[in-house]
């Protein structure tokens, strides 16, 4: 299959958080427009999302909601899970630490990187805390793919640009530094502030 | 002026993060080509951005960029600034504060609020803390129209639902609960792990 585009991705792990919910919630089937609602979308765009992935098994009663979460795990997850590293273990990186705790999933959060002499060598939120200096050694050894980038954005285009020579090929940037990354190498970015901006914008709008 | 498409507000906030950048680095002057390398996007995107509220004083030298950050400031600030508040005060929320610190933003976090006996009355993160059961009184008090939302996803709606009750006009929710709120109310959604599964799939595709 070829690649799908990066919303329809987004939204299949929202489908998929959807669905465990359902289970939790005892549902074990659930319509389109039931799914589409709960994310604030159309059912139009869940249905097309589906048929991208080659999914059209609803009956009078929906989609069947394990058969579902097991569908889009075979898109979304790699068939032998794959590590993950948190560099730069502050309070962004203990919270986003927090997530995986307990979660199933994958992607498996294997070690982080700080270069804090009080943290290096720490069991820091559960997983071992590794210098910098240590990038080098530990990315190949420890099969590291995907960094979860959250050190003080005056690093972050050094440091990113070394997990990648070390063999990171996909990067979730949470510092306020845009970087370049090469073209084999994923790179999602989030900052913040343009979310507060945007909420801000929209409040002011309310409030007039 | 009509209200802005939300992705166009999210592009103008990160024009202006980076057109701050340039300030730093001594240009004052930038191409509509160079901004858009500089985000990943096209310089035909820039420009018909820029064409929506109304900006198109580039000369041969490029964009103004002080002019330009003024421009942008002028659609996304509220023109008497906006009081925030974190609700929340774990990690996370910890974090989102220390993004405020030394940023020029007409957007002041006032408060945090959080259950925490160890934290309720104290300044954490320059701001005080209170308890959830002070929301009535501090959100009109503060006059907070902004809450970031950074508590555990068992208690985001109920939170979500009384932030709204006494006046919250915009939510930015970190919580992997999704949220429903009044049509008056904007509400910005942000779930860390959707991103890292995006980051997931593309990678496996680059590892193939």
């Amino acid at each position: 299959m070829n690649s799908l585009p990066g919303k329809t991705v987004e939204r299949l792990s929202e489908y998929r958080r959807t669905l465990l919910a359902c289970l939790e919630e005892k549902r074990n089937f659930i319509f389109s427009h039931h799914l589409a609602s709960r994310l604030h979308i159309t059912a139009v765009q869940v249905r097309r999302d589906l048929m991208l992935i080659g999914y059209s098994s609803a009956n009078r009663k929906g989609y069947d909601v394990k058969e579902l979460i097991e569908t889009i795990g075979g898109i979304l997850d790699p068939d032998d899970g794959m590590n993950v590293a948190i560099i730069g273990i502050g309070n962004l990186g203990r919270a986003v630490a927090g997530y995986f705790k307990g979660k199933r999933s994958k992607l498996n959060l294997v070690a982080s990187f700080d270069n804090d002499p009080q943290k290096v060598n720490k069991v820091i939120s559960g997983v071992k805390c590794y210098s910098y200096d240590e990038l080098e050694k530990m990315i190949p050894e420890l099969n590291i793919r995907i960094a979860i980038l959250t050190v003080p954005a005056d690093y972050a285009s050094e440091i990113a640009e070394e997990a990648v020579r070390f063999g990171i090929k996909g990067i979730l940037n949470f510092t306020t530094k845009p970087l370049n990354v090469p073209s084999d190498v994923f790179l999602e970015e989030y900052d913040m502030i343009t979310s507060l901006e945007k909420v801000a914008y929209f409040a002011k709008e309310n409030t007039i």
